[in-house]
């Protein structure tokens, strides 16, 4: 059996298979056919950390497979009132055939996963949001960008980050990284990048400047500056991240055609400007419908995983 | 591709279609026939005001015509964190097949509707609430009083009175309003109810006492005095609706088999008197009910008007 | 028609097939086999208290009988807001065909039944746990425990204690009680159970020490001593209970194979040791799911009688 935690427990293939079907299962749903590929499953959705994207995007796509999304917030279970969580992960296996967790720290996921009987998916953590990355990739895939990639990440080195040097080092693309000073990724995760990189064949590259990163780079990519739980470092955050804002001057340094992605909800006048988000608006909301498509896939390859 | 946020943008045959729609669904319902008219469809209902009626009829309604209600709280969703209301649009198009907003001010679902590629249904505003007058004047239809009809409504001229007015001049009925000096409806509604009276025939009364309103009248209905969001004005307002409760002494001006309708919740000593709710509770529990049926039609209805 | 809202209002018989279509259902569940038994049915599901079992049992449970369970928080109806209580009764009735409450006080139940046209299922009270002791009685019986039962209660009278109570004197085996002075059962439930023995013959025993009640014991069981909304009494409840934990020297004195129940959540180092909770995890976490199947059949068995 196969929990879906993070993609550094993904081999290049597993993830490009992952995509491909993806793109399978988008296609038939935007014919309408939605393939009962999960019928009478029941996906338990925990969410420590509210998302609409996340709620939205596995409620919707469990139905679609046929089976069913469980919304489970804190407040409704006894997970915030100090029930072991090797409990409730022992009680849910007993119950639902698969589990979505978006939570604090990836500690979490791994305990649960420890005592889950059913496969577990990472709906984000602290260090990674694997998901996402999943839908950016297919949604870069799609607009033909994927060859003799080039992508910038300017901002915070935060989750996003992090799964931005796992998909990466894993697929083996150029990965430019712009943060200020202090809000570099996870040293860990940067040293397992590098060593993937290796195989891969990956550049990882870490840039002082946004300018440098996102020179002639086919993707433009960031994340907010200030994540649920940091609103109390709000200001600080915003005076060390002048200068890091995706802007028109910015983008004029990318491809001509560069596109530009973001995982939402965006900041604008903060991580980016409202005229290269709403002028890239289309692919933006590709990339949020992707992970609708990204998780269903996800779901049913977990799901076969565990027959085999 | 059609919206449903006011009866305002409805003509009398279509008002009057979707009625004919609801009564043939609650007739296939009640002899336990669901037919899968929306089968696989996706309907997202954000509640920003809490709802028990608005939520189970909507979400029970979309489950017996073959498609899934998504419930979304301010709480489990970014909205309530900043997200513009736009983004969420897009976002939800891109996932959803249709979207039901219980909301504040009307120009969010405005708003909402300029970006959605979705059918948007009101449920409910401050402005208006026309999916609860579909199912009154459905069940004024099935009670047999639509013919000649007289309706007053007394008490606060809030989003319901707008309603009552929009209904009343667009099928062209008799409408008295009699609301305490400074809780008259809105004066735009007002000002567009008189214009469309001219076409459909309505006749519209401002009343100042309860009294002249429900004379004669085949229906009397009211409204909680004060709505969610108004508790702090609870005292004030109680003093000043002195004289608008119905109750025995009201009804006994009115046809002598005057229906009392009441869109619920209902506070027993202030807008009616307990005895005339539990008189009426029949036809009262029956205009519950008829949410239930009315929103499945609106709902087929603005499915069919989209695929045409 | 029938409601379920405490294990007094049934008989032996009915209890007994209750659990033997418990125990089918979960077969065929078991073997991957889902009858649609309560196709197109909604039920409503009132939490006025959070949890994850009965939250996930019945909202999974109703799913895989081919129905739908929508769920009701407080916080997103109006019976939080001074709705009355037979008012959400009549509205539910209208719209679901089944009801389940979790809620304070007892009679809160009831009066939800008197207005109630649907059946009412109780997910516990202050009072009662019904349904917790039905998966009680199934999981004990497929472990081949029944026969010549003796049941030792240690903790808290509290609603599990007392229907511990209803099920011992309605099926007729030996239930021994240690609590700490002040924390016995309720008293008319105590007398009820009296009454109830004399007919089935069971054997209901009040003993002072921990000791006394679980010697030669074929099941162990207890609960928290702190339920939601005692918190503020932690600090006292915790002292009284001294000495009423149990451990491996009180499990050393029931028989050697002794089963361990609890309903969870369970508080290592308080009601019982973290060593005897794993060592009975098996049996603990089949009673858990045995709720997922035996609240499947409670809704089969209601939706019969109404039928019938």
């Amino acid at each position: 059996m196969r929990h879906f935690l993070t993609l550094r427990d993904f081999s290049k293939d597993e993830i490009l298979e992952i995509i491909s079907l993806a793109v399978k299962i988008k296609k038939e749903a935007k014919s309408g056919e939605f393939k009962p590929y999960l019928k009478d499953k029941v996906l338990g959705m925990i969410f420590e950390k509210s998302s609409t994207r996340t709620r939205v995007s596995f409620e919707v796509g469990i139905h679609q497979l046929g089976g069913k999304g469980l919304f489970l917030s804190t407040d409704d279970i006894q997970l915030g009132r100090g029930e072991p969580l090797k409990d409730t992960a022992r009680v849910l296996s007993r119950m639902v055939d698969m589990v979505m967790i978006r939570t604090f720290g990836q500690e979490r996921l791994e305990e649960f996963a420890k005592y889950s009987t059913v496969p577990l998916i990472s709906g984000l953590s602290d260090t990674y949001h694997p998901m996402q990355l999943l839908a950016d990739y297919m949604t870069i895939c799609e607009h033909g960008k994927n060859k003799d990639l080039i992508v910038a990440y300017v901002g915070d080195g935060n989750n996003i980050a992090n799964s931005w040097l796992m998909l990466a080092s894993k697929i083996g693309f150029e990965l430019r990284i712009s943060t200020p000073k202090g809000y570099e990724p996870n040293q860990d995760v940067l040293k397992n990048a590098y060593e993937f990189a290796k195989k891969s064949g990956a550049k990882i590259l870490m840039c002082q400047k946004p300018q440098e990163a996102v020179k002639n780079a086919d993707v433009v990519t960031t994340d907010t500056w200030v994540s649920m739980g940091q609103e109390s470092e709000k200001k600080r955050r915003v005076k060390d991240f002048e200068g890091f804002m995706v802007d028109d001057t910015i983008m004029a340094l990318a491809q001509k055609d560069a596109m530009f992605l973001h995982c939402l909800p965006a900041y604008r006048g903060y991580e980016v400007s409202d005229e290269v988000f709403e002028a890239h608006e289309k692919e933006i909301f590709d990339e949020a419908e992707n992970r609708l498509h990204a998780q269903k896939a996800v779901m049913v390859w977990l799901d076969k995983q565990r027959k085999n």
